[in-house]
Protein backbone atom coordinates (compact mmCIF):
# COMPACT_ATOMS: atom_id res chain seq x y z
CA UNK A 1 0.00 0.00 0.00
CA UNK A 2 1.80 3.46 -1.06
CA UNK A 3 1.39 6.11 1.82
CA UNK A 4 -1.08 8.77 1.69
CA UNK A 5 -0.50 12.10 0.76
CA UNK A 6 -0.72 14.96 3.66
CA UNK A 7 -3.90 16.27 1.78
CA UNK A 8 -5.66 12.53 1.24
CA UNK A 9 -5.13 12.24 5.23
CA UNK A 10 -6.69 15.63 5.60
CA UNK A 11 -9.55 14.44 3.45
CA UNK A 12 -10.18 11.62 6.01
CA UNK A 13 -10.74 13.94 9.03
CA UNK A 14 -14.38 14.48 9.79
CA UNK A 15 -14.91 17.20 12.22
CA UNK A 16 -18.43 16.86 14.22
CA UNK A 17 -20.12 19.22 15.88
CA UNK A 18 -22.94 17.73 18.86
CA UNK A 19 -26.02 19.98 18.67
CA UNK A 20 -24.56 23.67 17.53
CA UNK A 21 -26.42 26.05 18.80
CA UNK A 22 -25.65 29.11 16.72
CA UNK A 23 -26.18 28.48 13.02
CA UNK A 24 -23.26 31.25 12.91
CA UNK A 25 -20.46 29.21 14.55
CA UNK A 26 -21.47 26.56 12.31
CA UNK A 27 -20.66 28.44 8.92
CA UNK A 28 -17.41 30.03 10.55
CA UNK A 29 -16.36 26.16 11.94
CA UNK A 30 -16.89 25.21 7.51
CA UNK A 31 -14.86 28.20 6.51
CA UNK A 32 -12.07 27.18 9.30
CA UNK A 33 -12.03 23.17 7.77
CA UNK A 34 -11.85 24.62 4.60
CA UNK A 35 -8.85 27.23 5.20
CA UNK A 36 -7.04 24.44 6.73
CA UNK A 37 -7.61 21.64 3.53
CA UNK A 38 -10.43 19.44 5.97
CA UNK A 39 -13.51 18.92 3.71
CA UNK A 40 -15.68 16.99 6.27
CA UNK A 41 -18.27 18.44 8.52
CA UNK A 42 -21.02 16.39 10.43
CA UNK A 43 -23.87 18.09 12.42
CA UNK A 44 -24.85 16.00 14.66
CA UNK A 45 -28.61 17.45 15.99
CA UNK A 46 -27.89 21.10 14.47
CA UNK A 47 -30.23 23.47 16.00
CA UNK A 48 -30.81 25.42 13.03
CA UNK A 49 -29.63 24.00 9.61
CA UNK A 50 -29.27 25.32 6.87
CA UNK A 51 -29.77 28.21 8.04
CA UNK A 52 -28.27 32.13 6.28
CA UNK A 53 -26.14 32.83 8.85
CA UNK A 54 -24.56 29.83 8.49
CA UNK A 55 -23.94 30.62 4.74
CA UNK A 56 -22.90 34.16 5.36
CA UNK A 57 -20.32 33.02 8.11
CA UNK A 58 -19.31 30.47 5.78
CA UNK A 59 -18.08 32.92 3.23
CA UNK A 60 -15.87 31.12 0.21
CA UNK A 61 -16.34 27.78 1.83
CA UNK A 62 -20.53 27.79 1.33
CA UNK A 63 -19.40 24.52 -0.71
CA UNK A 64 -18.38 22.49 2.22
CA UNK A 65 -21.57 23.33 4.49
CA UNK A 66 -23.77 21.57 0.98
CA UNK A 67 -22.27 18.50 1.71
CA UNK A 68 -21.87 18.71 5.57
CA UNK A 69 -23.74 15.26 6.94
CA UNK A 70 -26.85 15.52 9.21
CA UNK A 71 -27.13 12.91 12.12
CA UNK A 72 -29.28 11.87 14.29
CA UNK A 73 -26.84 10.58 16.95
CA UNK A 74 -23.16 10.77 17.16
CA UNK A 75 -23.03 6.97 16.65
CA UNK A 76 -24.26 7.67 13.03
CA UNK A 77 -21.21 10.41 12.73
CA UNK A 78 -18.63 7.74 14.10
CA UNK A 79 -20.04 5.08 11.70
CA UNK A 80 -16.65 4.14 10.01
CA UNK A 81 -14.32 6.13 11.46
CA UNK A 82 -10.87 4.21 13.64
CA UNK A 83 -10.71 6.98 16.24
CA UNK A 84 -12.91 9.52 18.02
CA UNK A 85 -10.81 12.25 19.48
CA UNK A 86 -13.17 14.25 21.95
CA UNK A 87 -12.38 18.13 22.75
CA UNK A 88 -12.89 18.74 26.22
CA UNK A 89 -12.17 21.90 28.14
CA UNK A 90 -12.33 19.99 31.49
CA UNK A 91 -11.62 16.95 33.36
CA UNK A 92 -13.92 14.12 32.37
CA UNK A 93 -14.31 10.59 34.10
CA UNK A 94 -13.54 7.28 32.93
CA UNK A 95 -11.49 8.25 29.64
CA UNK A 96 -8.22 6.22 28.90
CA UNK A 97 -6.17 9.34 27.74
CA UNK A 98 -5.76 13.02 27.41
CA UNK A 99 -4.11 14.86 25.41
CA UNK A 100 -3.27 18.07 23.89
CA UNK A 101 -4.53 19.28 20.90
CA UNK A 102 -1.02 19.22 19.26
CA UNK A 103 -0.22 15.50 20.39
CA UNK A 104 -3.82 14.19 19.38
CA UNK A 105 -3.10 16.22 15.92
CA UNK A 106 -0.20 13.72 15.52
CA UNK A 107 -2.23 10.85 16.69
CA UNK A 108 -5.07 11.63 14.62
CA UNK A 109 -3.05 11.69 11.35
CA UNK A 110 -1.27 8.82 12.70
CA UNK A 111 -4.65 6.72 12.44
CA UNK A 112 -5.46 8.19 8.97
CA UNK A 113 -3.42 5.54 7.74
CA UNK A 114 -6.19 2.85 8.72
CA UNK A 115 -10.21 5.04 7.36
CA UNK A 116 -11.69 8.32 8.92
CA UNK A 117 -10.94 10.31 12.17
CA UNK A 118 -13.24 11.99 14.10
CA UNK A 119 -13.09 15.43 15.95
CA UNK A 120 -15.62 15.60 18.40
CA UNK A 121 -17.04 18.85 19.54
CA UNK A 122 -19.81 19.67 22.11
CA UNK A 123 -22.48 22.19 22.50
CA UNK A 124 -21.20 26.05 22.34
CA UNK A 125 -22.44 26.65 26.05
CA UNK A 126 -21.57 22.83 27.87
CA UNK A 127 -19.24 21.08 25.74
CA UNK A 128 -19.76 17.69 25.34
CA UNK A 129 -21.74 15.03 27.08
CA UNK A 130 -20.89 11.80 29.40
CA UNK A 131 -22.66 9.69 27.08
CA UNK A 132 -20.46 11.80 24.44
CA UNK A 133 -17.50 11.68 25.58
CA UNK A 134 -18.12 7.68 26.26
CA UNK A 135 -18.21 7.49 22.77
CA UNK A 136 -14.72 8.77 21.84
CA UNK A 137 -11.07 6.82 22.67
CA UNK A 138 -8.99 9.65 23.78
CA UNK A 139 -9.74 13.24 24.73
CA UNK A 140 -7.92 16.58 24.16
CA UNK A 141 -7.85 19.83 25.32
CA UNK A 142 -6.19 23.07 23.57
CA UNK A 143 -4.45 25.04 26.02
CA UNK A 144 -5.63 28.11 27.55
CA UNK A 145 -5.93 30.51 30.45
CA UNK A 146 -7.09 28.80 33.30
CA UNK A 147 -8.89 31.96 34.20
CA UNK A 148 -11.00 31.91 30.91
CA UNK A 149 -10.89 29.40 28.54
CA UNK A 150 -13.83 29.84 26.70
CA UNK A 151 -13.12 29.51 23.31
CA UNK A 152 -15.76 30.10 20.74
CA UNK A 153 -16.72 26.84 19.00
CA UNK A 154 -15.94 28.09 15.66
CA UNK A 155 -12.44 28.79 16.72
CA UNK A 156 -11.74 26.25 18.76
CA UNK A 157 -12.19 24.33 15.38
CA UNK A 158 -10.17 26.45 13.90
CA UNK A 159 -6.95 25.72 16.33
CA UNK A 160 -7.66 21.80 16.12
CA UNK A 161 -7.69 22.10 12.22
CA UNK A 162 -4.70 24.36 11.93
CA UNK A 163 -3.18 21.78 14.41
CA UNK A 164 -4.11 18.89 11.99
CA UNK A 165 -2.33 20.69 9.05
CA UNK A 166 0.60 21.47 11.37
CA UNK A 167 0.88 17.58 11.95
CA UNK A 168 0.32 16.75 8.35
CA UNK A 169 3.53 18.64 7.29
CA UNK A 170 1.87 21.69 5.19
CA UNK A 171 2.99 24.18 6.38
CA UNK A 172 3.58 26.06 2.96
CA UNK A 173 3.96 29.46 2.87
CA UNK A 174 6.26 31.85 1.56
CA UNK A 175 9.60 32.97 0.90
CA UNK A 176 10.88 36.32 1.80
CA UNK A 177 12.11 37.74 -2.22
CA UNK A 178 15.67 37.35 -2.39
CA UNK A 179 18.06 40.04 -3.90
CA UNK A 180 21.30 39.74 -4.83
CA UNK A 181 23.94 39.62 -1.67
CA UNK A 182 26.91 42.42 -1.71
CA UNK A 183 30.36 40.72 -2.28
CA UNK A 184 32.89 40.97 0.84
CA UNK A 185 35.27 43.27 -0.90
CA UNK A 186 32.02 45.83 -1.87
CA UNK A 187 31.48 45.74 2.05
CA UNK A 188 35.25 46.43 2.43
CA UNK A 189 34.79 49.66 0.22
CA UNK A 190 31.58 50.83 1.46
CA UNK A 191 33.34 50.65 5.04
CA UNK A 192 37.04 52.70 3.70
CA UNK A 193 34.46 54.82 1.54
CA UNK A 194 32.55 55.61 4.86
CA UNK A 195 35.74 56.48 6.94
CA UNK A 196 37.18 58.77 5.27
CA UNK A 197 33.50 60.64 4.99
CA UNK A 198 32.98 60.08 8.41
CA UNK A 199 36.80 61.75 8.70
CA UNK A 200 36.00 64.69 6.66
CA UNK A 201 32.48 65.08 8.45
CA UNK A 202 34.78 65.82 12.07
CA UNK A 203 32.39 62.95 13.14
CA UNK A 204 35.58 60.21 13.49
CA UNK A 205 39.20 61.41 14.65
CA UNK A 206 41.38 58.98 13.46
CA UNK A 207 43.56 59.54 15.69
CA UNK A 208 40.93 58.46 19.03
CA UNK A 209 39.15 56.26 16.64
CA UNK A 210 37.80 54.71 19.85
CA UNK A 211 35.46 51.47 18.67
CA UNK A 212 32.89 53.63 15.84
CA UNK A 213 34.45 51.25 12.72
CA UNK A 214 33.92 48.35 14.34
CA UNK A 215 30.35 48.97 15.62
CA UNK A 216 29.37 49.95 12.18
CA UNK A 217 30.74 47.01 10.81
CA UNK A 218 28.83 44.84 13.24
CA UNK A 219 25.85 46.43 12.31
CA UNK A 220 26.70 45.94 8.73
CA UNK A 221 27.60 42.45 9.58
CA UNK A 222 23.85 41.73 11.14
CA UNK A 223 21.97 43.36 7.95
CA UNK A 224 23.97 41.16 5.72
CA UNK A 225 24.13 43.56 3.13
CA UNK A 226 22.59 43.26 -0.49
CA UNK A 227 24.60 44.62 -3.49
CA UNK A 228 21.89 47.11 -4.38
CA UNK A 229 22.05 48.69 -0.83
CA UNK A 230 25.68 49.20 -0.85
CA UNK A 231 25.18 51.22 -3.79
CA UNK A 232 22.62 53.04 -1.68
CA UNK A 233 25.09 53.77 0.81
CA UNK A 234 27.77 54.78 -1.53
CA UNK A 235 25.63 56.70 -2.94
CA UNK A 236 24.79 58.78 0.50
CA UNK A 237 28.25 58.56 1.25
CA UNK A 238 29.03 60.60 -2.31
CA UNK A 239 26.27 63.13 -1.75
CA UNK A 240 27.87 63.88 1.71
CA UNK A 241 31.34 64.60 -0.28
CA UNK A 242 30.02 66.18 -2.71
CA UNK A 243 28.41 68.40 0.21
CA UNK A 244 31.76 69.12 2.01
CA UNK A 245 33.10 69.98 -1.26
CA UNK A 246 31.09 72.64 -1.65
CA UNK A 247 30.67 74.28 1.64
CA UNK A 248 34.86 74.49 1.51
CA UNK A 249 34.73 76.60 -1.67
CA UNK A 250 32.12 78.39 -0.30
CA UNK B 1 17.52 40.42 36.25
CA UNK B 2 15.31 37.33 36.70
CA UNK B 3 13.75 35.59 34.06
CA UNK B 4 10.72 36.81 33.01
CA UNK B 5 7.40 34.42 33.83
CA UNK B 6 5.37 32.80 31.30
CA UNK B 7 2.53 35.07 32.09
CA UNK B 8 4.41 38.32 32.06
CA UNK B 9 5.85 37.60 28.80
CA UNK B 10 2.04 37.39 27.14
CA UNK B 11 1.38 40.05 28.74
CA UNK B 12 3.48 41.98 26.97
CA UNK B 13 2.83 41.10 23.70
CA UNK B 14 0.41 43.46 21.53
CA UNK B 15 -2.29 42.62 18.99
CA UNK B 16 -2.39 45.51 16.43
CA UNK B 17 -5.54 45.51 14.05
CA UNK B 18 -5.72 47.86 11.75
CA UNK B 19 -8.60 49.32 10.55
CA UNK B 20 -10.85 46.28 11.10
CA UNK B 21 -14.14 46.61 9.05
CA UNK B 22 -16.50 44.29 11.36
CA UNK B 23 -17.18 45.82 15.13
CA UNK B 24 -17.62 41.73 15.17
CA UNK B 25 -14.46 40.69 14.77
CA UNK B 26 -12.80 43.32 16.80
CA UNK B 27 -14.86 41.33 19.80
CA UNK B 28 -14.14 38.25 18.57
CA UNK B 29 -10.29 38.86 18.40
CA UNK B 30 -10.90 40.43 22.23
CA UNK B 31 -12.08 36.93 22.90
CA UNK B 32 -9.56 35.21 21.24
CA UNK B 33 -6.86 37.02 23.50
CA UNK B 34 -7.87 36.84 26.19
CA UNK B 35 -8.58 32.59 26.27
CA UNK B 36 -4.73 32.23 25.48
CA UNK B 37 -3.82 34.53 28.00
CA UNK B 38 -2.77 37.60 26.39
CA UNK B 39 -4.00 41.06 27.03
CA UNK B 40 -3.40 44.08 25.06
CA UNK B 41 -5.92 44.58 22.09
CA UNK B 42 -4.65 47.79 19.78
CA UNK B 43 -6.88 49.22 17.11
CA UNK B 44 -5.60 51.20 14.34
CA UNK B 45 -8.54 53.16 12.83
CA UNK B 46 -11.47 51.08 13.71
CA UNK B 47 -13.90 51.90 11.91
CA UNK B 48 -17.01 50.67 14.33
CA UNK B 49 -15.62 50.81 17.83
CA UNK B 50 -16.61 50.68 20.63
CA UNK B 51 -19.95 48.93 18.99
CA UNK B 52 -22.45 46.47 20.70
CA UNK B 53 -21.35 43.53 18.07
CA UNK B 54 -17.94 43.84 19.42
CA UNK B 55 -18.91 43.26 23.19
CA UNK B 56 -21.75 40.62 22.43
CA UNK B 57 -18.48 38.84 20.41
CA UNK B 58 -16.08 39.43 23.23
CA UNK B 59 -18.40 37.19 25.48
CA UNK B 60 -16.77 37.09 29.32
CA UNK B 61 -13.47 39.44 27.17
CA UNK B 62 -15.43 42.57 27.72
CA UNK B 63 -12.96 43.57 29.66
CA UNK B 64 -10.18 43.56 27.05
CA UNK B 65 -12.16 45.87 24.79
CA UNK B 66 -12.82 48.10 27.75
CA UNK B 67 -9.06 48.90 28.25
CA UNK B 68 -8.05 48.53 24.26
CA UNK B 69 -6.01 51.24 23.09
CA UNK B 70 -7.45 53.17 19.71
CA UNK B 71 -4.85 55.41 17.61
CA UNK B 72 -4.48 56.83 14.69
CA UNK B 73 -1.68 55.44 13.12
CA UNK B 74 0.35 52.22 12.80
CA UNK B 75 3.55 53.88 14.29
CA UNK B 76 1.90 55.27 17.11
CA UNK B 77 0.33 51.59 18.10
CA UNK B 78 4.08 50.32 17.94
CA UNK B 79 5.50 53.13 20.05
CA UNK B 80 7.55 51.42 22.67
CA UNK B 81 7.73 48.25 21.23
CA UNK B 82 10.77 46.40 20.51
CA UNK B 83 9.77 43.89 17.49
CA UNK B 84 6.74 44.11 15.51
CA UNK B 85 5.62 41.18 13.26
CA UNK B 86 2.84 41.93 10.49
CA UNK B 87 0.37 38.49 9.43
CA UNK B 88 0.68 38.30 6.25
CA UNK B 89 -0.97 35.30 4.02
CA UNK B 90 0.61 36.49 0.87
CA UNK B 91 4.14 37.59 0.09
CA UNK B 92 5.38 41.35 -0.04
CA UNK B 93 8.67 42.77 -1.47
CA UNK B 94 10.69 44.38 0.73
CA UNK B 95 10.75 42.11 3.93
CA UNK B 96 14.05 40.63 5.22
CA UNK B 97 12.61 37.90 6.78
CA UNK B 98 9.18 35.88 7.03
CA UNK B 99 8.31 32.84 9.51
CA UNK B 100 5.57 30.51 9.94
CA UNK B 101 3.01 31.38 12.86
CA UNK B 102 4.84 28.99 15.24
CA UNK B 103 8.49 30.09 14.43
CA UNK B 104 7.46 33.60 14.79
CA UNK B 105 5.89 32.80 18.08
CA UNK B 106 8.77 31.76 19.29
CA UNK B 107 10.46 34.77 18.21
CA UNK B 108 7.95 36.96 19.50
CA UNK B 109 8.47 35.64 23.03
CA UNK B 110 12.13 35.26 22.95
CA UNK B 111 11.81 38.97 22.10
CA UNK B 112 9.83 39.85 25.40
CA UNK B 113 12.90 39.91 26.90
CA UNK B 114 13.48 43.42 25.46
CA UNK B 115 10.01 44.96 25.53
CA UNK B 116 7.02 45.05 24.19
CA UNK B 117 6.34 42.50 20.98
CA UNK B 118 3.49 43.37 18.13
CA UNK B 119 1.67 40.90 16.49
CA UNK B 120 0.22 43.60 13.25
CA UNK B 121 -2.73 41.98 11.55
CA UNK B 122 -4.46 43.89 8.37
CA UNK B 123 -7.49 45.12 7.17
CA UNK B 124 -10.67 41.63 6.62
CA UNK B 125 -10.66 42.12 2.94
CA UNK B 126 -6.78 43.49 1.80
CA UNK B 127 -4.68 42.75 4.53
CA UNK B 128 -1.62 44.64 5.38
CA UNK B 129 -0.73 47.42 3.26
CA UNK B 130 2.89 47.71 1.93
CA UNK B 131 3.10 51.37 3.71
CA UNK B 132 2.27 48.94 7.53
CA UNK B 133 4.58 46.01 6.15
CA UNK B 134 7.21 48.63 5.95
CA UNK B 135 6.62 49.39 9.77
CA UNK B 136 7.23 45.64 10.79
CA UNK B 137 10.64 43.77 10.52
CA UNK B 138 9.48 40.23 9.51
CA UNK B 139 6.39 38.56 8.11
CA UNK B 140 4.50 35.67 9.04
CA UNK B 141 1.94 33.39 8.15
CA UNK B 142 -0.20 30.71 9.10
CA UNK B 143 -0.36 27.47 7.46
CA UNK B 144 -3.11 27.13 5.30
CA UNK B 145 -4.92 25.71 2.07
CA UNK B 146 -3.39 27.17 -1.22
CA UNK B 147 -7.02 26.68 -2.54
CA UNK B 148 -8.67 28.96 0.29
CA UNK B 149 -6.44 30.35 2.60
CA UNK B 150 -9.20 32.99 3.69
CA UNK B 151 -9.09 32.63 7.78
CA UNK B 152 -11.40 35.35 9.13
CA UNK B 153 -9.72 38.31 10.94
CA UNK B 154 -10.58 36.65 14.67
CA UNK B 155 -9.88 33.37 13.81
CA UNK B 156 -6.54 33.96 12.69
CA UNK B 157 -5.55 35.90 15.85
CA UNK B 158 -7.03 32.74 17.72
CA UNK B 159 -4.58 31.02 15.79
CA UNK B 160 -1.63 33.53 16.34
CA UNK B 161 -2.53 33.54 20.14
CA UNK B 162 -2.55 29.83 20.56
CA UNK B 163 0.68 29.50 19.12
CA UNK B 164 2.36 32.63 21.37
CA UNK B 165 0.68 30.59 23.98
CA UNK B 166 2.56 27.47 23.48
CA UNK B 167 5.85 29.00 23.01
CA UNK B 168 5.83 30.52 26.30
CA UNK B 169 5.37 26.78 27.43
CA UNK B 170 2.19 27.09 29.00
CA UNK B 171 0.37 24.20 27.58
CA UNK B 172 -1.56 23.20 31.35
CA UNK B 173 -4.25 21.17 30.61
CA UNK B 174 -5.30 18.08 32.91
CA UNK B 175 -4.77 14.62 33.27
CA UNK B 176 -7.14 11.53 32.62
CA UNK B 177 -8.69 10.26 36.21
CA UNK B 178 -6.01 7.23 37.02
CA UNK B 179 -7.32 4.45 38.94
CA UNK B 180 -5.09 1.67 40.42
CA UNK B 181 -3.40 -0.70 37.81
CA UNK B 182 -4.03 -4.11 38.37
CA UNK B 183 -1.19 -6.41 39.85
CA UNK B 184 0.76 -9.35 37.46
CA UNK B 185 -0.80 -11.89 39.46
CA UNK B 186 -4.12 -10.72 38.99
CA UNK B 187 -3.97 -10.25 35.71
CA UNK B 188 -2.21 -13.82 35.69
CA UNK B 189 -5.50 -15.08 37.90
CA UNK B 190 -7.97 -13.32 35.26
CA UNK B 191 -6.34 -15.45 32.01
CA UNK B 192 -6.76 -18.79 33.66
CA UNK B 193 -10.51 -18.11 34.85
CA UNK B 194 -11.05 -17.05 31.42
CA UNK B 195 -9.05 -20.18 30.17
CA UNK B 196 -11.71 -22.77 32.27
CA UNK B 197 -14.58 -20.50 31.20
CA UNK B 198 -14.33 -20.77 27.87
CA UNK B 199 -13.42 -24.42 28.05
CA UNK B 200 -16.82 -24.93 29.67
CA UNK B 201 -18.41 -22.54 27.06
CA UNK B 202 -17.49 -24.75 24.48
CA UNK B 203 -15.36 -21.87 22.62
CA UNK B 204 -11.84 -23.03 23.34
CA UNK B 205 -10.60 -26.57 23.30
CA UNK B 206 -7.31 -26.99 25.19
CA UNK B 207 -6.72 -29.99 22.70
CA UNK B 208 -6.44 -27.52 19.51
CA UNK B 209 -5.66 -24.27 21.46
CA UNK B 210 -4.81 -22.26 17.97
CA UNK B 211 -3.72 -18.33 19.16
CA UNK B 212 -6.70 -17.89 21.63
CA UNK B 213 -5.33 -17.43 24.44
CA UNK B 214 -2.19 -15.50 23.39
CA UNK B 215 -4.00 -13.29 21.51
CA UNK B 216 -7.00 -12.22 24.53
CA UNK B 217 -3.45 -11.78 26.63
CA UNK B 218 -2.27 -9.58 23.60
CA UNK B 219 -5.53 -7.30 23.91
CA UNK B 220 -5.72 -6.47 27.86
CA UNK B 221 -1.46 -6.19 27.65
CA UNK B 222 -2.64 -2.95 25.25
CA UNK B 223 -5.59 -2.03 27.93
CA UNK B 224 -3.25 -1.84 30.86
CA UNK B 225 -6.00 -3.09 32.63
CA UNK B 226 -6.65 -1.64 36.41
CA UNK B 227 -7.57 -3.43 39.36
CA UNK B 228 -11.46 -2.67 39.24
CA UNK B 229 -11.47 -3.82 35.53
CA UNK B 230 -10.11 -7.45 36.61
CA UNK B 231 -12.78 -7.65 39.51
CA UNK B 232 -15.49 -6.46 36.82
CA UNK B 233 -14.04 -9.12 34.30
CA UNK B 234 -13.56 -11.97 36.99
CA UNK B 235 -17.49 -11.00 37.92
CA UNK B 236 -18.69 -11.54 33.78
CA UNK B 237 -16.81 -15.33 34.07
CA UNK B 238 -17.96 -16.06 37.34
CA UNK B 239 -21.65 -15.04 36.18
CA UNK B 240 -21.12 -17.32 32.93
CA UNK B 241 -19.69 -20.31 35.44
CA UNK B 242 -23.04 -20.15 37.11
CA UNK B 243 -25.14 -19.84 34.50
CA UNK B 244 -23.55 -22.81 33.01
CA UNK B 245 -23.92 -24.96 36.26
CA UNK B 246 -27.95 -23.83 36.24
CA UNK B 247 -27.93 -24.90 32.71
CA UNK B 248 -26.54 -28.54 33.61
CA UNK B 249 -28.45 -28.69 36.62
CA UNK B 250 -31.62 -28.65 34.54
Amino acid sequence: MPALSAEARLSRLRVVLCRPTHPGNIGAAARAIKTMGLSQLVLVEPKLFPHPEATARASGAAGVLEVARVCATLDEALAGCVLAIGLSARHRELVGKVQSAREAALEAIDHTAGGDVALVFGTETFGLTNDEVSRCQTLAFIPSNPDYGSLNLAAAVQVVAYELRMAAGLVGGYAAVSYPPAAQDEVARLHAHAARTLTDLGFFNPARPRRLLPRLRRLFARTRLEHEEVNILRGILSAIDEALKRARGR
